[in-house]
């Protein structure tokens, strides 16, 4: 099975949380908008079709034979059966979805630190509400997320190597790329709080001492951080 | 099979997307927080419990047995089997998941248009930002979405009479709770674009004459819209 992931072809955003796993997995993927062969017309292509049956919202989907899947913690609970990245039962995929959808919910909020009263206006346009939202999410929020997942780690019966049971499982290359994300858009609250979950961060290095995680993230098909995605560093909404 | 559902108990928010297919399938539940049996000691009771192996982020959460299950999406896409309200096939599992994805980006946007700094502050101290947001989300949000549903009501192939084949599906209740909602929170943005999405407004009032949630509605279950939901109505959100 050949997947083709659909996604802006210039920031990590949240394909990137569908692209590592893809990563770790070796499985055969193309980047359809960064393929010369298919390219950015690929996604129009999809979005404007009048007769696609099932069209997505927006961006990540992926096409999988037939299938055409959106809303990225979609994607990935239908991925992780076939990477070998989630286990069976029931009772585990359902935790295993919440916590993702848990990760989507903290993800969504750190995009509103700087785009807190429109996604169509620039940042500059809206840096007065941001430098407030922002205050508010790097007090509260991110400890709160990060002290949640901590405490999730801890809980583990199987141990603290991963978020779940005692093997790797799609959601922990959520937490890696949000800890990865978080330090890139808030370095000084991130110093600060890190020491408070060291079990998170332990598991964020585990994820990027996986062989082909460490290939990818040393390759140019790991996009750098930027101003245009998800993440963002303006220095102005951090405290001194 | 009885169903524990735990979720604040003066407000319809999150919660009332789980109770409206559990009360029009007449499903065996008891809304915790609610019931004076049980009282809201009962979600504390769960969310401090340090023994606690899959501790929810926050409510709604529900109980099914043995099962504790959070995050309202994934508590749906657990219960529409157990209901008869989805189809069996992976890929419209998947479809209708990804639509009921969508309607939670679409409530969260919601929310934030009376709480775009934080939702620790009273909305009285995030006021001026709040109009902002608000009259984008008024303005561009509500008919975006508005209109994906309505296209993909258009685009079924087995008919607009629900949004995912022949028969109703979990989705459908979530899209009338959308409407009621928006129509509580923004009346004159909803009167100016709903004749835009007739077939929507249709599927919304196909859920409401369904016999059982005909009853839900007129009684005392039922919590009356109110200023501390998630949709709220402060006039001075919406344009004149």
């Amino acid at each position: 099975m050949r997947y083709e992931l659909y996604y802006q072809p210039s920031i990590q955003g949240r394909g990137e949380f569908v692209r590592l796993p893809l990563e770790d997995s070796g499985a055969d993927y193309v980047d359809v908008a960064r393929d010369p062969k298919f390219g950015r017309p690929g996604i129009m292509k999809f979005l404007e079709n009048p007769s696609l049956e099932y069209p997505p919202f927006a961006p990540p989907f992926l096409k999988a034979g037939k299938l055409l899947i959106s809303q990225t913690a979609n994607i990935l609970q239908f991925l992780a059966p076939r990477l070998g990245l989630v286990p069976k039962s029931e009772a585990r995929r359902l935790w295993a979805h919440q916590l993702q959808l848990t990760v989507a919910d903290w993800l969504y909020e750190t995009g509103q630190t700087h785009h807190p009263i429109a996604n169509l206006l620039y940042y500059e346009e809206q840096a007065a509400e941001a430098k407030k939202r922002a205050a508010h999410f790097t007090a509260t929020r991110i400890p709160k997320f990060l002290g949640y997942f901590e405490r999730i780690l801890k809980l583990n019966p199987k141990g603290d190597d991963f978020i779940l049971g005692k093997k790797v499982c799609y959601v922990d290359f959520s937490l890696f790329q949000m800890i990865e994300g978080l330090r890139y858009a808030f370095p000084r609250t991130m110093a600060k709080l890190e020491p408070e979950s060291p079990r998170l961060i332990t598991v964020h290095d585990r994820i990027m001492a996986r062989p082909r995680i460490a290939a990818y993230l040393s390759s140019p098909r790991r996009l750098p951080f930027n101003q245009q995605g998800i993440f963002r560093h303006y220095p102005e909404l951090e405290e001194e």
